[in-house]
């Protein structure tokens, strides 16, 4: 881990790399909360945003070999977690299928989302770097009490946030939600 | 139309009579305003929410008939509008395609709306009589101004309101804001 440390400080501006510490900091506490391997949801954080390392015009050229659907083709917020998704893969050479995913659709969310993959987009929101809106202090110890109910506030928030600035809410972030409200 | 508002006023509660005409008479200046059929357009607006002169039984009792999707299915709240849709067909004898359309989609907007299945949209929720909510002190003169603006703005309003509230959004009515934002 120490060896991907590195190269992810290379890579990433030192604002992302700093947000990435956090994150990883943050799912390792609620792996051990939800018994989740520490391990694995720390190497999926470590790569979340492996892809920001890219600029956009690199991002966009692995696209199509990233497998990204239209919907996030059609948004460049998205492209950096399919991406980093595929560089994750290839380029590091991670063969964890639920890891990989969960770097897929750490800013979207998605239905049917295991607790590795709820952990980070959780972690992703909350990590303590993060500039402190509102929510955020209900949200902080809510993740470490109930993980399904801070995924689900984080999840809203999101969608909220997006259609407020007339943003693009990809599919599966509803229907993530609506798997969350039944 | 005076036989309409006979019959609706008999099968509708009084409060819903009233805010359907509120809508006729906000749609009928949108209408003006936007160069649509007057008469058409306040046909629309009485038969609204027809549907609502059914109690859920008899209006679950319909939706299969009424061709309502999967996802109107899973929302009471949306029952009327596709049981109110049929009803203007087949119980008061309306052919025009465009205002039937109109009914079944005033509660969740639609991609590819016409002007008076907006008129239908917005008059539903800027209407005199409903109960003074913030942003109505401004969508209101910006109807009368920017019909495509206030169909975004009301749309918009609506989804955060129902994912605030934890219900069903649906899915057209997110293909409607994406389609919006272009």
């Amino acid at each position: 881990m120490k060896k991907l440390a590195g190269r992810l400080k290379t890579g990433l501006k030192p604002g992302r790399y700093k947000h990435t510490q956090g994150v990883v900091h943050t799912a390792g506490e609620l792996a051990r909360r939800f018994r989740v391997s520490v391990r694995r949801c720390q190497l999926a954080a470590w790569l979340h945003d492996c892809g920001k390392a890219l600029g956009p015009a690199e991002a966009k050229r692995l696209l199509k070999r990233s497998g990204a659907d239209r919907s996030e083709r059609a948004a460049p917020g998205l492209w950096h977690a399919a991406v980093g998704a595929w560089m994750a893969e290839h380029e590091f050479g991670i063969k964890d299928a639920e890891v990989l995913r969960a770097i897929r659709i750490h800013s979207t969310g998605a239905p049917g989302m295991t607790r590795l993959q709820k952990i980070i987009f959780v972690a992703d929101y909350v990590e303590p770097g993060r500039p402190p809106w509102p929510e955020l202090k209900r949200l902080r110890p809510l993740a470490l009490e109930d993980l399904d109910a801070a995924f689900f506030e984080v999840l809203r928030h999101k969608i909220i946030e997006l259609l407020k600035r007339g943003r693009q809410v990809h599919p599966r972030s509803l229907a993530a939600y609506h798997e969350a409200i039944q």
